[in-house]
């Protein structure tokens, strides 16, 4: 698809991906919906309020949701809707647009509504009512595992006929480009010590978790499990995530219920939430589809190719140092679709929201530097190198992680974006 | 404290208490904030429209939160202006109150504000953003750690030098008398057999678990911990909670991150909130205050007084059947405070949000039938009787289970009202 908008023929945002996210500029502060196409933001608040969608009949009842300063309004429309928005905006743009005196051939309306993706600030897309997150990252579990249990017992029984999961922390899912400031907490200075005391300290093993998140449009009751054939109806769109994690805060806090004050205090994604049908094109068989066969009933969808073949990358840059590259992987390293994480997570009953947060656990390959996390790649104790020469166990403070996910090729990209997060220090306590 | 109303002594809601709560009528379908007192609501709504806070000047410029549909308004105006209203409520119900026509001689608004609590439904209080629950019931962990590991290593080493936690679902999260219903999932038929093959099947082994909760009234900013002894006004007051548990599911799905859908499906709470100011003549130590000084700093309270004495009781009916006080016990049997669990939450920099809910966790004495759950009474083998003859291992459907907690003397308790939910059958899942 060709596009009258000049569109790089590298960027994540192609005329085949239009995701949608939440803006504002110096001059409109309001947050408000858009789209990211090229290197432009379409400001839909704009674009809505000047006669931009009056080719699309079924919006019309519905122009509200682009007011809004979070898309859970437009979410919760339903992917019919998103559906046909989205192929309105491409129609938009598309070179031979049917449409050509709403954007093309408007130059005062594109001057007011086509931003210079430079120029906005962008913010959370979705107001987060609940962030649960899984741990299908089938080798991220096995590697962890080994480091704690060794390779005959890596896996727990539960692990292949269940999507594992925790509850995370919503209030601090905050948008990409926000500082992430190293935490304090209780570590042990001498972990095989004994007794073992704890001290107060900066977080010494800041690692990363590179997962792919999904945002849930449509609710289900309380009591009403969704089918698994109609998980993917609840689904708006995906996220890259960086799930930051404190390694030693975690050894010492996790046992019996689970990582707590390791992960709180921020987990970061990326602003533009990518359709699910931007990625129906790029659908994969997820890892072990065989594994299928052994599931319970509700678990065990029609489609078996369930996944998307999204190449990811992870980035470190130093302060003032150039990037490396230290991790390049695929979303296929998964064992369960989100449709199977949706669907575990209601067969109690369990009620989603319009806004809540799924991540899928950290996502790793099986070759060298395909791990998504440091502790993954370095064990605690294998340093990697950075281009300067450097050397990385964990996270150092000015340490700028990018995470990078993109599908298809050059000149149709549908991708997410940077990912970005820069390491502050830690606050000073007594 | 005298009232002019008819307060039964053996109220929980005395004029020394004033919880706060979110009603609704036949008549009136709106959400609105009230007070219980003995046997009634103060609709605050049409209270503070018909003048009735018309001698508090300090409330003036926000009456508007008296008409909103959660008490997060009224609880972000912070503690200082809780307690102004309280007092003030409290001097409007006096029997010599200094603003007699304001209420006491008006019959007509009397009519129209002071409703029948058996006229009243009761809504969650407050919007939940994040739900974390605790595990500083010290007799409780040690308990299920006995059952798991035996008593040598019953506690972890952890355990008593941080407030354990785990995020909780918010979403589900329900108000007293809403019916809960056992969730389906997997569990192991035959726990101990291998290979371990999980089943589908409605949880065999549901469970009470009897905590307090704290509701977060003053939020803090990401990256921002609140000191110690600053806790205390981020917490605008204390609900009874039952944090409803499928063992069964929860054996098979817990390792390593945790309870999930063992939790997901129902976590009741009482609807009044009970205000710090109604409890602080009921403090007393919590267990083990000598712990205090092993503490690092940052958890170390000034006062070390920092428990309440509340006295607690979980009652079963089963259908049809008499009503069975199965556990009664107090809350000091917690190590932390909330205080401290505040605290502990936000060293990190994790940031807290007006409507959070903080889980003291599970609250068992040492004594028999002072366990405040059915695992810790029954280890799973050992059935309690109910009045009737009838026994339980765990809950059946048709049970409904209590519980309630009250601090202070009759003619004056300050109590949280009941907490009640009845079990209905699962759903009927292929």
């Amino acid at each position: 698809m060709a596009s009258w908008l000049q569109i790089p023929r590298n960027s994540p945002f192609s005329l085949a991906n239009i995701p949608f996210g939440i803006i504002s500029t110096v001059k409109n502060t309001a947050r408000v919906p858009a789209i990211a196409i090229g290197d432009y933001a379409l400001d839909l608040s704009i674009f809505a309020s000047s006669g931009g969608f009056s080719q699309l009949p079924s919006i019309q009842a519905h122009l509200d949701v682009f007011s809004q300063p979070t898309l859970n309004a437009f979410a919760a429309l339903g992917r019919p809707v998103h559906r046909q928005v989205r192929e309105y905006l491409q129609a938009i743009f598309k070179a031979d647009t049917p449409y050509p005196r709403l954007l093309r051939d408007n130059a005062s309306l594109q001057d007011e509504a086509l931003l210079p993706l430079s120029e906005v600030t962008n913010h959370l897309p979705m107001q987060i009512g609940d962030y649960t997150d899984f741990y299908v990252g089938l080798n991220h579990a096995f590697n962890v595992g080994v480091l704690f249990r060794g390779p005959e017992n890596a896996l727990q029984p539960n692990y292949k006929h269940l999507p594992v999961a925790y509850h995370g922390r919503a209030s601090s899912v905050v948008v990409s480009k926000t500082p992430v400031r190293r935490p304090n907490g209780q570590i042990l200075a001498h972990p095989t010590a004994t007794p073992k005391i704890p001290v107060f300290s900066p977080c010494r093993r800041l690692d990363i978790e590179l997962e792919l998140a999904a945002f849930v449009c449509k609710g289900n009751e309380l009591g009403k499990p969704v089918p698994i054939d109609e998980a993917e109806d609840h689904i708006f769109g995906l996220v890259l995530m960086n799930d930051w994690s404190a390694r030693d805060i975690q050894a010492w806090e996790y046992v019996p219920l689970g990582p707590f004050n390791a992960k709180n205090f921020a987990t970061t994604i990326t602003p533009w939430v990518v359709l699910l049908d931007a990625l129906e094109p790029f659908r994969a068989a997820n890892l072990e589809p065989g594994n299928r066969e052994s599931l319970l009933p509700y678990l065990r969808e029609k489609r078996a190719v369930n996944g998307y073949d999204i190449a990811l990358e992870v980035e470190i840059t130093n302060s003032g140092g150039k990037p490396t590259v230290v991790s390049m992987t695929n979303s296929r390293n998964l064992l369960f679709s989100f449709s199977q994480m949706l669907a575990h997570h209601t067969i109690t009953g369990c009620n989603l929201n319009t806004g809540d947060l799924l991540g899928s656990g950290t996502i790793s390959g099986t070759e060298e530097r395909s791990q998504g996390s440091l502790l993954e790649q370095t064990k605690g104790k294998e340093p990697i190198s950075l281009a300067d020469g450097s050397k990385r166990l964990f996270l150092e403070d000015g340490d700028t992680v990018v995470l990078r996910g993109v599908a298809g090729a050059e000149g149709g990209y549908v991708g997410f974006g940077d990912c970005v997060g820069t390491i502050v220090p830690a606050l000073k306590l007594d």
